[in-house]
């Protein structure tokens, strides 16, 4: 892991006035991302307070190895070097912002975030999603399997399964309601037709840096070296659909007809401040097996990160409400770390690529107030939440907008946000 | 559904000596693939009898929609024009190598393909496999679910997963035996180590074409402009992994280290003289849903294809021995259609893009001598298979090598093959 620098100081300031005391891109946050500034091509960038860095543009003053990778319309380039290759490009880039002597050459490359598209950091070759959300998993399964809801592996193995790459999306774009097959309890034969049970899953993503060969597993102490940084990430999920294909291959239909990430990629070096140690498992749960056990990662393999989702209806905005807010909790609910996660996928040799991009699962908390999905809210619809309009929500409505916040937060850090993971909902195609 | 042209005229023969008899690529069959000839870069071809067609090489004489899509180490360019410009290329080159006149200046293009390097056809966005096979759902689904084997679902939904596209691998590159976890059924605990239960799935592999926008799905009507053409797929799967992870979520680590596919794409086009009916569904099955039923489809949607899997092993080798033939059967054992499969994977708008690949499933028949795993062959590994050497196999060990072997045969028309889909298990890392 690496260590605290003088990026991460609480008392470095930026000459980005909007940066300094910004809730979510402060100069100690940095992430990287790929934007098109007015009129021109994705290119890769740096949020900054309200301003996007143009990076293709410092590339004469950055160094020969990460110059190349910046001259793409993806992160994939720059994510395949090395970790120290962008342990050098924060520092630089910390540098440019911090010290005013170089304002000048800096700020013609600096645009209103405002008047920027953002676009997926990366070209996703796969994209895996992991079920590490041990209150999820245990209130899902309650609900598919009453008197099995946590299955005997759970404990043993990070469970993953791949999901679709194609239609992961940024934030920003709406989600349209997918038509399928959906089978009442009570009905012999399925029916077609729009989700009835349509639902957010809150998640963090975990894009992979470099690569491993087929065959070669990375092991859980290297695994650090492969991941670069999270985003959060919306698994849009049909529940009617899911509950009726689901069996005996897994989810499929019922969640690859969108997938919302946030477009900027925090960097594992600007969470280097926010590393907390995994949490002890309850008395009675087996140790990690030795893949899966690295001491180091058991005693800083979490991160100090608060989660919350928040719902308007249109009914709401139009009348001026505020968003009610879903959910609130912590990262750290998480069963696996990143890098369990990382060194499982990897365990039997499958080889993981740069711009890959991992879903750790849905992230609910144990109390009421911290579950990730509307599934779990609602008591799978039993239980509607009231909206300040008077109407509820079981599932997600047309019009309905989602979003899913996350600030890492620990002790004397400076706070640094992920930024927008927002999607609306869009009635079925006609 | 395209009609029989003088492409498919059984009459119809080359000037390249070898096409003509050719039990896989006379000139009525002309696959596409990615080759790289002797020091050469990779780059689009043809296969005819015993070589290589340079296609990037026969661009100027080619249509201008065609030509710029040659300029590539893959063929996704190619798979996303309209079928009409693939159509027009199998015209252009059956032309080239049948006509005497053009033969001198078309031969300088050919390579001897044992010269040759064979690459994956297309780089693979998205892969997803599914389950068309009724029969081998029904016997493993015995075997894990013995008084559950087919599930309700299984004649409504066309059931798929998505798979890993990193870990596909042309014909010939070895498979590594896979480290995981394991849990004996009398054992409270898993323990980690190499696969005992390594086995082949015997698939036909689908190439996409054009793609269709996130949202939009493909009507089954539609399905055909969609469809490239067809490889022969081998799904290696470590069995006793698969029976510990795979609930909730599906097969993962069971599946993802390795998959092998034939380089060439047998195109739509070339197996148009191949299409028969689909199998009447029996009495008591459901018809397919209005999404998944196209008259047209159930008319000419299935395909004549022979289907066979060899084995041989290292000792065999050594002795001199013939491979041994662990099944037979033909590819109309799909209880779903291409044109299904797609309409089925589309249906709530999840998109497709040229160059993804799509496993069938395994194909097994009712009988016992087409059974297209050995978790089948075996009944779990209690009916060992004997080997000419006095060996035994319940499942694949080290140095085993399993070829699958597909001809598209049917009346006059001259049989096409696939081409090779072997593999060799190499020992599991030290």
């Amino acid at each position: 892991m690496s260590r605290l620098d003088a990026t991460h100081d609480p008392a470095r300031t930026s000459w980005v006035e909007s940066a300094n005391g910004h809730p979510q891109f402060p100069i100690q946050n940095l992430p990287l991302g790929i934007f098109s500034p007015p009129g021109g091509a994705p290119r890769p960038g740096v949020a900054i307070g309200d301003l996007i860095l143009d990076l293709r543009a410092m590339a004469p003053l950055l160094s020969e190895v990460v110059a190349p990778a910046l001259d793409s319309s993806t992160l994939n380039a720059l994510f395949s070097l090395p970790s120290q290759a962008r342990r050098d490009l924060r520092r630089a880039v910390s540098d440019m912002l911090s010290a005013e002597d170089r304002r000048a050459v800096i700020e013609p490359a600096l645009h209103p975030a405002g008047d920027c598209v953002l676009r997926l950091p990366a070209a996703i070759g796969d994209y895996t999603d992991f079920y590490v959300g041990i209150h999820h998993a245990t209130n899902v399964g309650r609900l598919f399997r009453p008197d099995n809801p946590l299955l005997p592996n759970y404990k043993w193995v990070p469970i993953g399964y791949h999901g679709r790459a194609s239609s992961v999306r940024p934030s920003g774009e709406p989600v349209r309601r997918p038509i399928g097959q959906r089978k009442a309890p009570d009905s012999d034969v399925p029916t077609v037709g729009p989700t009835q049970r349509l639902d957010h899953e809150l998640e963090l993503g975990i894009w992979i840096g470099v690569g491993n060969p087929l065959g070669e597993p990375i092991a859980i102490a290297d695994a650090g070296e492969h991941f670069v940084g999270l985003s959060l990430l919306n698994d849009w999920s049909a529940r009617d659909f899911q509950a009726w294909e689901y069996q005996p291959l897994g989810p499929f239909l019922a969640k690859n007809f969108h997938t919302t990430v946030s477009p900027w990629v925090v960097t594992a070096e600007a969470l280097t401040p926010f590393r907390i140690p995994q949490p002890s498992r309850p008395d009675g749960d087996p140790a990690p097996l030795d893949y899966l056990f690295d001491a180091a990662d058991q005693a800083g393999g979490a991160f100090a990160i608060e989660l919350e989702v928040l719902l308007t209806s249109q009914a709401m905005r139009a009348a001026g409400h505020a968003p009610i807010r879903l959910s609130a909790g912590p990262a750290s609910n998480m069963y696996w770390t990143v890098a369990q996660i990382l060194a499982h996928h990897t365990s039997n040799g499958c080889n993981l690529q740069p711009g890959d991009l991992l879903g750790t699962g849905t992230i609910s908390g144990p109390e009421s107030g911290a579950r990730g999905s509307l599934l779990e809210i609602t008591d799978g619809g039993a239980k509607p939440v009231a909206l300040p309009t008077g109407e509820v929500r079981r599932f997600l409505e047309d019009g309905d907008e989602l979003a899913l916040v996350g600030v890492a937060r620990l002790g004397e850090a400076v706070p640094i946000g992920f930024g927008a993971c927002v999607a609306r909902i869009l009635p079925a195609r006609g």
